[in-house]
C-alpha cells in the first residue's frame, strides 16, 4: 500500500469500526461500569463484573476496550490490572457527574441506534422508522417518541442532559435581558428555563409543554420548583400562544417539515409585539450542507426519527420571513448547538 | 471548557456519533451510490436518487454526509453539486473495486451491528446473540451462522473479501515453500488458497470444508476451478485429518473456546509428521490485551457473534503447546490480520 492508500484504509477501518465503539461506551454506561467506578475506584475486572452481575471475561474486554478509548485508566498492581475512571468519564459517563449524558447515551443505545439499523429504508421513504423498529405509527409524531411514561422519562432526562454541555452557550449567545416575560416553547423539563433565570436576574420564564410532559416534569425534575418559572398546559400548534417578550424554540422546528415551521413561526408573530423576539436554539448546517459532520449526521437522524431536518442559517431565515419576521441574527457557538435571534 | 476538556468533549462525540458513521457508510454501499457513481460520475443528488429509488432529501443527505467522510468528491458545476467517487470509495465500496469490501460491509451492516445491539446482554451472559437478534438458537454455531443459503452466501463473500486487503501479507509472513501439501481447513472460498498457488509456484492447496460451503463456493466462485486447488468434503471437528505438509487455520480459532482449539490442534499434531507446521492467520492482541483497539473490537465481536475470542501471541503459545507443538513463531503485518506458525 501506498501512503495515501494506508490513509484511505485507516479511515475505511475507522467508519467501519465507528458503531463497534459507540456500543461500547453505551454498554459500559448501561452496566453502570462508570459509576461503580466512580464510587470506589481501583477494581480489578474480577471485582467489577461480580459487582455488575456480568460474565468476568466479557467485562475483561470491555473495561479493556474503554482504556483503549481513554474512558478508563489502569493501573498494575501486584501484576493486577486495577481500573479507574479517566476525567472524560467523570465528567459525561457517570450518573451524577457534572455534565452526565448517561439518559442521553442510553436512549441513543437504545432508541436511535435501532432506528439507524434501518437507514436504507428511511433514505427509500424519506420517512421516520418507528414502525420497523418498534412497531409503532408515527402519523402523530410525539405520540410515537412519548409512547410509553418510561419512554417519555427517559426521552426527557436525555433531552435535558444535553444543556448541562451547551445551555449556558446558546442562552450567552445573545444579550437576552430585553426580554424579560419569555415563553419556552417546548421546553420540556426546564433545563434552559433555568439557564435563563440564572444569567438573567429580571426574567420570568414559563414552559409551554403538553400535559403528559408538565405531568413527568414536576414529578422527576423536582428543581424545577422556583417562583419564576412557571408551566403553561398546552399544544402550540393548535392552542393560542399567549402575548411575551421571548419565545424559545430549541429543538423544536428541526422535528418539523418547513410547512409546519412556518405555521408554528406565523402563529408566533401574530401573539408577538414589535420588536419582540423568537430564540431559535438548533445546530446549525454549513451553508452548503457538507458539514460539520455532528450537523450532518443529527440531519440524518431528524429522517430517520422525526419528520424534519436540520437547516443552514438561510434555511431559517427564509423560514422566519415567510412568517413575518424582518430582522434576524445567528451565531455560531463552537459546540454543538447554536442560536439565532428573530425579531418582529 | 479547557483545552483538556474540549479535546475529552471532541473524542465522547466522536465516539457517540461513530454508529451513525458506520451506517451511512454501509447503506450507500447498499443502496449502490457508489457502484452507480463508478460507471457514471458527475452526477446530480436528484439523478442519484431517481437512478436508485430513493427519496432525493435523504439521498442529498446521505451523500454530503459521503463527502465530508471522504468518500465522495463534489464539484460545484453551473450551481449544481455534481458527485464521484473518492479513490477509498472506488477500491473498496464499489462492488467491482480492486479491494471491494462491498459483502463484508453488508454483511457487518445487517448482522453483525443488529448482533451488537446486544452487547450489553452479551456481556451479562458471556455468549452470542443469536437468539435474541434473530431467535435463533447457537447450539450448533455455524448452523446459526449458515442459516439459510442466503446467508451462508453473503457470509463466504464477506469473507472472501478480507483477503483482498490483507491476504498476500500473511501468506508470505513466512516462506511457505518448504510445505508444497497445503490443507486449508475452514478455507471457505479459497482466498488464501489462491494466494498461497500464485505465491508458491509448487504448492497445492486441498480445502477442507463442510458440504454446504464447497457447494457455494463451486457454485459462485467458479474462478477456483484451477487444478492446484482442490476440495475435501468434511468436519474438521469430527472427521480425520489428512496428512499434509502444512495446514492453514485462518480466522478459524477465533471462532472456539480454548478446549476446542487444543482438540483440533491435537488432531492436526498426530496427523502432521515432525516438520511439519500449521499457518494461524488472526488479528493478534497486544500481550496486556490493551490494544490495537480494531483487535479488541473484533475479540468483543467473537463475545457477541461465536464462541471464542482474538488472542495474544503467548495465548496462541499456550494452545500450541498443550497440543504438543514445540516451535513457534509468530509476525505482525502491520495490517488487520497476522501470522502465526508452528511446527512439530
Amino acid at each position: 500500500m501506498s501512503f495515501a492508500e494506508d490513509l484511505d484504509y485507516g479511515l475505511f477501518n475507522e467508519y467501519l469500526n465507528g458503531f463497534m465503539v459507540s456500543k461500547a461506551m453505551f454498554t459500559a454506561c448501561e452496566l453502570g461500569v462508570f459509576d461503580l467506578l466512580e464510587s470506589e475506584g481501583f477494581l480489578t475486572f474480577n471485582v467489577i463484573a461480580e459487582r455488575l452481575g456480568t460474565n468476568s471475561h466479557g467485562m475483561e474486554q470491555l473495561l479493556d476496550i474503554c482504556v483503549t478509548l481513554k474512558l478508563l485508566k489502569v493501573e498494575m498492581k501486584k501484576g493486577k490490572a486495577l481500573y479507574q475512571n479517566t476525567e472524560l468519564a467523570t465528567l459525561y459517563l457517570t450518573k451524577s457527574g457534572p455534565k452526565s449524558q448517561y439518559n442521553m447515551l442510553l436512549y441513543m443505545s437504545k432508541t436511535t441506534y435501532s432506528c439507524w439499523n434501518h437507514l436504507t429504508e428511511a433514505i427509500r421513504e424519506g420517512k421516520n422508522q418507528y414502525m420497523r423498529t418498534f412497531g409503532i405509527p408515527s402519523d402523530d409524531l410525539f405520540e410515537a417518541i412519548y409512547r410509553s411514561e418510561e419512554e417519555l422519562v427517559k426521552f426527557m432526562h436525555g433531552l435535558h442532559e444535553i444543556w448541562s454541555i451547551n445551555g449556558r452557550d446558546v442562552i450567552t449567545a445573545f444579550d437576552l435581558s430585553p426580554f424579560p416575560l419569555i415563553y419556552d416553547l417546548g421546553g420540556c423539563s426546564g433545563a434552559l428555563a433555568k439557564e435563563c433565570i440564572t444569567l438573567y436576574p429580571e426574567c420570568q420564564v414559563t414552559i409551554f409543554e403538553k400535559q403528559e410532559v408538565v405531568q413527568v416534569a414536576r414529578k422527576h425534575f423536582p428543581l424545577l420548583e422556583e417562583p419564576r418559572i412557571g408551566f403553561h398546559i398546552g399544544d402550540f400548534f393548535r392552542d393560542a400562544i399567549p402575548e411575551a417578550d421571548l419565545y424559545i424554540l430549541a429543538r423544536i422546528l428541526h422535528d418539523w417539515a418547513d410547512k409546519k415551521c412556518i405555521q408554528l413561526l406565523t402563529n408566533i408573530h401574530q401573539a408577538c409585539k414589535p420588536g419582540c423576539g423568537v430564540l431559535v436554539v438548533e445546530t446549525l448546517l454549513a451553508e452548503d450542507k457538507r458539514g460539520p459532520l455532528t450537523s450532518q449526521l443529527y440531519s440524518m437522524n431528524m429522517l430517520v426519527q422525526t419528520e424534519g431536518k436540520e437547516r443552514t442559517p438561510t434555511e431559517y431565515q427564509e423560514l422566519f420571513t415567510q412568517a413575518g419576521f424582518q430582522d434576524f441574527q445567528f451565531k455560531k457557538t463552537g459546540k454543538i448547538y447554536d442560536a439565532i435571534l428573530a425579531r418582529k
